[in-house]
């Protein structure tokens, strides 16, 4: 699994920051989060090619999170894509994509499911992932949202070794949780194979501190988080209903998750960085995002 | 007058080129041309505050042209913008514009006065300059443009220090084109004035060669023509309603133009340089346009 940073600015952009977007790689899947205006043309600087995106997870619709929409669709539309791109986001979500397809010439030459998501919970699950959403406390509906791995059985190569078991369907047997019986001998899954744990990553894009937060971001190896204004500018953050860096720490200290990114920068700050201290302060494992950085998870 | 091309690519935006807008800037006029999107952080790479825009002046509603209008008015409307922000565009600009503001939450804390261009002829008029527009040929409702620039009367101030007229309101009517009287004498405004003509710019972005092209551009100082196709590829100009170089150095040529820009190059061209030297076998005095060029009328 793969993040790679589009655009870490909040509703301005400044010469090194773009408007929010963010793109979870995972397999064949390239989940876009977010896709604020110039999106497109950062794919483009990052070697991405716009037809490769699987889904959009919307947030809400402010302006900042989703100009690059129409745009990114136009050029998806020009290429020949053959997959039905899935885009997800809160109430009212159909009504703004119904208005954007109105608002310019639009050619929709490929299939597009626009989905709404009404309740918190898991919208969206196959064999290897699911994505969960919970609704945020913003000035618009807006939601978090999390992608989790499932758990995988892997084959504990040298123990199979041991015991002589060829590649094939027998190890694939035993990796799917069953017995086998292998030279007379009862062999069981847990001799051969371990459960390796799936990583998660939550993201938390515009939204005061609330229980929500902690909830979707409970345990998560990475959290992704708003911390658009410093500790001093606490009253503008509610005011706006945005994150400090401390409150964004506070909540992946609460929600104890190993890793916390914090992105979304008012563009008074020249250099973000001095937020990641600030939040360091509260949560020690605090990276600060910047356009285009890469993080394996 | 002051060109500053903000991005040179038509469809799809590369790594080199942003998608269409033009800032034709004169004393405090700072007129838009066409709005693509990403164009309120290509002004902010070349150091223009966007609420110094004055006008836009919109081509047609394809979205490579206008996709940049809504983030564009987003950041004009977190200003003190005290201006009316004044906005023309072919026939359904005002629908357009009404399904913009409902696709996105919209904070319009400015007065925004659009209006649609019915006629061919001039639409604006100041005692400075004049704005004409031209229907050209596409396929949705698309108008050129023309900004040009009023003769000046202006002071010959050799000749003026000769008749020792000094500085003040009798120089002031004769520069109005009156005559004045002076130690005993009439003096006719012809002896210490002079006419100064006009400058002038025309605007042709997303056409096929049509007469009005060259109605609107004749004996222009500079022509901005797009140019999104070279001549081999004459097939797919025709198809998708463009210009190749060569049609767009035939328009400068026939409407007896001082210089050509050519813009709007399709992605497909690495170096567009290329497409200039094709429209120079035509006419001589073509430039290349690049994002963040700037050029003195």
């Amino acid at each position: 699994m793969e993040l790679l940073f589009l655009g870490t600015s909040s509703m301005v952009p400044t010469k090194e920051r773009n408007h929010s977007a963010i793109l979870l790689t995972y397999g064949a899947e390239n989940i876009l989060l977010d896709c604020g205006e110039g999106t497109q043309r950062q794919l483009k600087m990052a070697g991405v090619a716009s037809p490769k995106i699987t889904k959009i997870l919307i947030s809400h619709w402010h302006g900042d999170h989703v100009l690059g929409l129409p745009g990114l669709l136009q050029t998806i539309s020009a290429s020949e894509y053959s997959k039905i791109l899935e885009i997800y986001g809160p109430r009212g979500t159909k009504k703004h994509f119904e208005y954007i397809k109105k608002a310019f010439f639009f050619e929709e030459k490929f299939e597009v499911k626009v989905r709404e998501i009404e309740e918190d919970g898991i919208f969206f699950e196959n064999e290897d992932f699911c994505i969960e959403a919970k609704l945020l406390e913003h000035t618009v509906p807006c939601l978090g949202y999390r992608f989790s791995e499932k758990a995988k059985r892997k084959i504990k190569v040298d123990a199979a070794k041991k015991l002589g078991i060829p590649q094939g369907p027998l190890l694939g047997k035993l990796q799917e949780g069953k017995s086998v019986t292998w030279k007379g001998k009862k062999i069981m899954p847990e001799q051969v194979t371990y459960e390796k744990e799936g990583k998660s990553v939550a993201f938390i894009l515009d939204t005061v501190m609330c229980e929500s937060c902690v909830g979707l971001a409970k345990d998560a190896d990475i959290l992704v988080c708003e911390a658009t204004y410093s500790e001093e500018l606490e009253h503008k953050a509610e005011e706006y209903k945005h994150l400090t860096a401390k409150s964004a720490a506070m909540i992946a200290n609460r929600a104890n998750v190993k890793q916390l990114v914090i992105t979304h920068f008012s563009p008074r700050y020249k250099n973000p960085e001095k937020l990641a201290e600030e939040a360091r302060n509260y949560f020690d494992k605090t990276l600060c995002a910047k356009d285009f950085m890469r993080i394996r998870v």
